[in-house]
């Protein structure tokens, strides 16, 4: 037992265990755990809360459930009293690639900064309390530090520590230049948290590495350390790649109802249980519940994909929403006679097109007029929406169910 | 024929022509010579002055034999009217260390650089024209970036090229941390030649890797490279390593006639021509004679150094007190008997000492009652000149002479 531990009365010790059940939940790793629990303990003792940190990065405001993964988690803190410092990277942002290389990294003005920003915690607002959040913005002492602050903190690590990140290691390996400002970005991470000394930092396990810049620089700095929380990623609806926008496998939590509902449908059996334990408010009980349910038999899939698709409308959208969703799926799905398997369609093209081409392309009609003809008998439906009109647009997305007739049904796989 | 040499008459080709002649000589390595040839052409079609940059390390102002291969280089452009620019690199003077491991990397005050480079300025005026240089200092612009330019900077290199500098590659290999700032050296000295549009930029063979980053970074940043002209390094006296002053192995152009005379005469034999060449201001022709002289024996090697000996006290004390330098080493080392191969004692100690325990240290009298007795009987001399007290401290200096009584002689190994 450590020396903080050792000074904690019989309730106060039974606090910290309370508490460290929580935050330990759900969670991949926790560097050093030991750590974690002393800092716990310092602040029942001492009465004063943790500050936990998490980056985010301004150029990509969707929030999807993915990200949630890492809010409740925030949340849990915050419950307990803890202080949540939200760091917006907007330094990164508003340098864009300096190698001009990358269309993706385009300079970010201020404006679009704080319009980015807002969007977040507009989002945000639905996991955790955003009115005891405590808002950073890194460009406010990165952009102070001039060549010789730089030398001093580049002169705190070595070029071999730095490249033993994952994507740096593998670039070398395979002769893949790394441009000399791209060492800066774990710098610029590890230094945000020597200038906050935050307690905790949050992430997903793909920020191993730079979590782990805060903990190596607060020391450089003289310091305490701060603990890293990696959580485990969340595949998209393809069950295989983390979720995020790009590869259009998401969830965004400022979806409609019908599309979350719709999509959650879509998500592999296989990660069921990882849904359910990493982005529902279910308590440890619920969740072994649902999990020896399907183990045994007793719980068909479909019933638990339904039970996760109500629960995921009923967190963003309240329990009304998520009762119509599910009637709506009922009605249009399974009475409707939407069969349980149906034939998927890859797509890759525009996310949004004219009805009409759209049919042809997926190839459920062999042509324009035949298109055209099909809706205006009424004969075509879209997640069980039927169409009214040849003229109207598409938003074509993952899980997109396309049915015309009574029987002729094709459901979309965004690639 | 580049577009530029064909748009000169045939005079300005032949005075081209000259000056190429004159600025190849000696030189180990000209990066790309097309281009200097160009640069020149350009300089005398359009009357225009070429920019020839000189770095200086703030750190370490005295200045030996080895610094004048690159000055006299120097005086050569200066001769054909172009513009030397001494930049003295006192941005990393000022910064230190950063790891605070390197002791003799200590941090230099604004009154130490303006010192140090008066000490250089005051030594350099014997070998350039000190009224027509510019001088530069680099903390002018470095200390002026910040964090933005510092990425936008290193976003202009890759890790690859800086690791393939021989001395990192070299640490890789082995295992030895190199510390990110390090990287910043290289980029900085770039970064100066873009500021300062340099056409030139010279340096001894080990600059190479820093010089071309001028080159890169010129281009970088949409500017006219720079050409790299390459120096052969001067062996020091002990014939193997680089002349510096921290091996001790080195003559100052500041040190006395005598004193210079004395090291001269311990060069080896087998870099007479090297330093002949790189050191002296001996015409082409003249040059060849010797070595010449010396292939065939007609030349006597001791002879030979002689005559370099007092060249080189010519050059900076003038030609008085060359001849005064020469007549004392006559007098003292061949007609006082002084053999030609005397035995040498290997020094690591002190620098300086009191002569009577100097004495015994390099087993020239078995005790300090002995020691004290001969130079009461004035049987002891000390590069020719008698020791007139017991009292005396000795500046023990790589080649010195040791004297006791009619015939024993030993001469000193600096290690």
């Amino acid at each position: 037992m450590s020396e903080v531990m050792k000074q904690l009365t019989a309730e106060q010790l039974s606090e910290v265990k309370r508490q460290m059940g929580i935050y330990t939940q759900g969670v991949q790793d926790i560097i050093p755990v030991e750590e974690l629990e002393n800092k716990v303990a310092k602040s029942v003792l001492e009465n004063r809360p943790l500050k936990i940190k998490l980056g985010l990065d301004p150029s990509a405001p969707d929030v999807h459930l993915g990200h949630t993964v890492v809010l409740k988690k925030m949340r849990q803190f915050q419950d307990n009293g803890h202080i949540i410092q939200l760091l917006i990277g907007d330094f990164t942002g508003k340098i864009g690639d300096p190698t001009g290389k990358s269309v993706a990294r385009k300079q970010l003005t201020d404006e679009e900064v704080k319009h980015n920003a807002k969007t977040y915690f507009e989002q945000f607002e639905k996991v955790v309390d955003m009115e005891k959040v405590e808002l950073h913005y890194n460009s406010q002492w990165l952009s102070q530090l001039n060549f010789e602050d730089v030398i001093q903190l580049a002169g705190k690590i070595t070029v071999a520590r730095l490249m033993e990140r994952d994507d740096f290691e593998e670039r070398i390996a395979f002769g893949k230049p790394i441009s000399l400002h791209e060492f800066f970005y774990p710098l610029m991470q590890g230094y945000d948290s020597v200038v906050l000394e935050c307690d905790i930092e949050l992430g997903g396990t793909d920020q191993h590495f730079n979590i782990l810049m805060g903990r190596h620089f607060q020391e450089k700095y003289g310091k305490e350390k701060q603990v890293a929380i990696l959580m485990p990623l969340l595949e998209g609806l393809d069950g295989i790649e983390k979720m995020s926008k790009s590869k259009k496998n998401y969830i965004g939590i400022d979806e409609s109802p019908q599309e979350m509902y719709g999509k959650a449908m879509s998500i592999p059996d296989e990660l069921m249980n990882k849904y359910f334990e990493l982005i529902t408010d279910f308590s440890p009980n619920n969740l072994e519940t649902i999990k020896t349910g399907m183990e045994s038999g007793n719980l068909h899939p479909r019933d638990a994909k339904m039970l996760l698709g109500k629960t995921i409308v009923r967190m963003y959208h309240g329990i009304e929403a998520a009762e119509k969703a599910e009637q709506q799926f009922i009605s249009v799905f399974q009475k409707g006679a939407a069969p349980d398997e149906m034939p998927l369609v890859e797509w890759r093209g525009n996310t949004e097109m004219p009805v009409i081409d759209f049919l042809v392309d997926i190839h459920l009609l062999s042509s324009k007029s035949e298109a055209r003809r099909m809706i205006e008998n009424r004969g075509v439906k879209i997640n069980g929406d039927k169409v009214e009109d040849t003229g109207i647009l598409v938003s074509i997305n993952h899980g997109l169910v396309v049915q015309v007739g009574k029987r002729k049904f094709v459901k979309i796989k965004m690639l």
